[in-house]
């Protein structure tokens, strides 16, 4: 087939928050009563995004006049920015510490040069130079990293380069025998999504993230949408995979699976732009679902929700969307959907369970789940399904707003196996509530946590943190976010189930990995980019990547 | 838990053929009609297998008398063993060329010493020392491998040592909750699945090499068994992995999915040794099913039976066992079991649908899977099922009463999309059989094929070949085996689906994953083995190992 590409402008992401600005919203009641109450705030109290990009201080550009044009030569002229703007757009994630460095006085730190190549041939001539060079290269997708996944580090190297891939966003083959698409890494979840609907198909990723990141961004970062329970991981639906390193081409996948050795596909999934830039992807596409259903039902306890929903995960049968919150976070979404008064009194712990499929399929499943939920005590919950599917992709929005009134909010996440559920979000929270409260004043927060993907063996754990800002509201989620995670070190889990590594959870991954671990990792880095201009101080930490 | 080990005697692997002797039996009628017919041997013209170890000569033991000592000093004397006997048994696996060798003239290269740890400490000390003292380790578990996985080679070292890991072989806890098992690498599939049955569990993972492979084989060669469409290929069951390498030990695994980095557990499963030596291993665990359930359908084509196939595959339901033969297969299949004259002049192809589980689910999914079977077109099969599922296990028995008759007869498998499905299995068919045509005199194949697995974006091909042996049949095979291997490369399938590459597939394996491919896992195996001491020769080539 000829290369298909998405049709229609393409919204940018706001350059001073989450998404579309025309999609931003006043908070709802609920929240307002929540800064009121439990966190203290009143409204007002935040510091305000900047107006006009002209407010914004971004750390000089260093990148030698001669170096830049030889780049540009690469690219052609629609592919290369050096405007304030573009290098601000390419200068942050989408972390809580990202949007407070927006509002905060300190010059942001961000890419010379943003290069839009438009072929795997460009990028390769493109790390080339700057291996030549000795320039710094941060592959760029949709700018949505919380952890630190773009943020460039122009130490000891001639200058950064940010590289969007989004001019690489077609759709190049459709294999419908073998339910098979291959795709451009720059298509966001919905140019994706359209593709192939058009064509009767769906990839079935629906991370929060869905409406802005990008394909390469999910398989660099091992992403995990919502629907995963039905749907599977990002990784997993990643059958063959192109990548552009500065030593050459990768071209992986010759078969859904293979004994042919370790499975290199896995080494490149997770790599996060440090061992090599994505170009084409081949992902499992299933057929577009004809129908969706969400049902939200409620457990008098987290543990019987767990119970139960651990038991759906093992034995079936599997709903396409499965999670469960805990008390503190039903609360809230309960009030969001104006839930009565003596039900919020005991709000008890609300699943949502979600249904993808033929009609039929739809039908049998639903059926099956709810005579377990109910066997299990379960109750429904009249709209809390349509609810949150309302509201999937609204939660960044409404951070935006709870940081503009001056809350403190974030999220963090893990995954461990079953046994150690329990345990972990305990000593997660307790971690996390007593750093908060070792702040000077104090700032008690509010912790909602969720059971957000589920597997045979176990499942993750997603908290969202709120509490009032002290004075230095980055230095204060650095030391909250520190406590959590090596909460995470110390139970056994893992730093990240689905968010990456980033530069945030460097020390943490390093440890959980091994001393041989990292040497490992820092070998196969060596020996795809011998010059280290891959993202640097991602995935491993940069100082220990030369010695 | 305490540790739980396998009580009662463990029967050794027969040093000149497969299995146990006492299961061996004479061919059936329809494979002495297949000698006779189709392959043109007067039974009786093969060479025999030699009647007594004195008959085997050995390449001379060359490791010095004081490393020796200094080794089996580190595992006491329970653990050593330099006799000619125990040598003979770790020097070879089971393929054609391997039986062959033991019928040959040739002095078999066998390995100086026989090295049985006990501990993950033990293993270690192994390892430092052989380091130390440049002497080549062959970990070993079942000697099960068709690829030339444990052949020791030399070359540059001052002996060779096979580790063998039969003592580490514990049942070393079991997590109910999470249905994760805890295991040591050196448990036959059988002694595992009794451990865990006794407690209600099963892996799961029944290869045709079940009854003598290992876990730790399994893991180290991504093994696949026969019930891989209902539990996953083993490398989908490793939940966590402690591994011995000559540079440390690596602990991978806290979580059944993780985003924090490249899936490091998956740069271990398919390395053969050559990284490092599996000490323990903690799989998903199911409960044992209370029944099991084997079905014969017969397709008109194996055009429609892969419709078919693929349609379960992709949509669903996935029965546990599922697998289709081609025409000639299913003949010589029904044959065995007796299928009326009529039947078999128009045999049609067999597939095999096997359920295992709760009574209840079993009868769901069977019945779903019968109204669509049917509805494509085929017919139940009397008694084929069983028939499948008594033999499962025997087809080695047979091929060594088959070389014995004079007859060459080996497999081979390989794996791709579905859109390459039916192309690859006539490249491969027509490669075989042109090799074999040109044998002087042309020795012309049977050639016989199954979709022994399968998945949604693809499957696998099993391919059986018997011809008369020629006067040099190592060569023989060596040539067909090429031909069957450059058209699977040409046709862009992998080199293996389940056998692994040990060193048969090297030159092969080298060209699917490319230069830089190969230069990772160079750069992997360096850090992980600096001395290069690990099953040199055994997933990339020898000679590339230290430029």
């Amino acid at each position: 087939m000829t290369h298909v590409r998405p049709t229609g402008p393409r919204t940018e992401m706001s350059w001073r928050g989450w998404g579309d600005p025309a999609q931003a919203a006043p908070l709802p009641e609920s929240l307002l009563r929540l800064l009121g109450g439990a966190l203290g705030i009143a409204v007002g109290d935040g510091r305000p995004v900047p107006e006009s990009l002209s407010q914004v201080r971004l750390a000089p550009a260093q990148l030698d006049r001669r170096v830049a044009l030889e780049l540009a030569g690469i690219v052609g002229a629609e592919g290369v920015h050096a405007d304030s703007e573009a290098r601000l757009r390419h200068a942050l994630g989408r972390s809580t510490p990202d949007l407070l460095a927006l509002r905060g006085s300190e010059p942001i730190a961000a890419p010379d040069l943003v290069l839009a190549p438009d072929s795997h041939d460009q990028v390769m001539a493109v790390l080339e130079r700057c291996s030549a060079r000795r320039v710094a290269i941060v592959p760029f997708g949709g700018g949505t990293s919380v952890v630190g996944g773009v943020e460039p580090d122009a130490g000891g190297y001639n200058g950064v380069v940010a590289l969007d891939l989004a001019r690489l966003n077609a759709l190049e083959h459709l294999d419908e025998e073998s339910r098979l698409a291959t795709l451009g890494p720059g298509l966001r979840g919905p140019e994706a999504e359209r593709l192939l609907a058009d064509r009767g198909y769906t990839i079935g990723h629906f991370p929060q993230s869905f409406e802005y990141a990008t394909l390469g961004g999910f398989a660099a970062t091992r992403s995990s949408g919502q629907a995963s329970a039905g749907y599977g991981r990002f990784d997993e639906q990643v059958m063959a995979i192109r990548v552009a390193a500065p030593s050459g081409t990768l071209e992986l996948g010759r078969a859904p699976r293979s004994a042919a050795g370790p499975d290199l596909r896995q080494l490149i999934l997770g790599s996060e732009g440090a061992f090599g830039v994505i170009t084409s992807l081949t992902l499992a596409v299933r057929p577009a679902p004809a129908m969706r259903v969400y049902d939200g039902w409620r457990f008098a306890s987290f543990a019987d929700g767990v119970r139960t929903v651990r038991a759906l995960a093992q034995d079936g049968p599997r709903p396409t969307v499965l999670r469960l919150s805990d008390e503190a976070e039903t609360a809230l979404s309960l009030a969001q959907i104006g839930g009565g008064g003596e039900s919020t009194a005991l709000p008890g712990c609300l699943a949502i369970v979600g249904f993808e499929g033929s009609a039929d399929a739809v039908a049998r499943r639903r059926s099956r789940v709810a005579d377990l939920l109910a066997a299990a005590g379960a109750e429904p919950v009249a709209g809390a399904g349509d609810s949150w599917s309302e509201g999937r992709y609204r939660a960044p929005y409404l951070r935006d707003a709870l940081l503009d009134a001056g809350a403190l909010v974030e999220t963090l996440e893990t995954a461990c196996f079953w046994s150690s559920l329990h345990g972990l979000r305990d000593a997660v929270s307790a971690a996390v509530r007593e750093a908060l409260m070792s702040e000077n004043p104090p700032t008690p927060p509010v912790i909602l946590c969720h059971v957000s993907h589920v597997y045979a063996a176990g499942a993750s754990l997603y908290f969202t943190v709120a509490a009032a800002q002290s004075d230095d509201p980055i230095e204060q989620w650095r030391r909250a976010k520190a406590a959590a995670a090596d909460a995470i070190a110390a139970a056994g889990a893992t730093i990240t189930h689905h968010h990456g590594v980033g530069r945030d959870h460097v020390p943490w991954y390093e440890r959980e990995i091994g001393e041989l671990g990292v040497a490992a990792l820092r070998s196969v880095k060596r020996t795809l980019d011998p010059a280290g201009i891959l993202n640097p101080g991602v995935l491993l930490s940069a100082e220990t990547l030369n010695d």
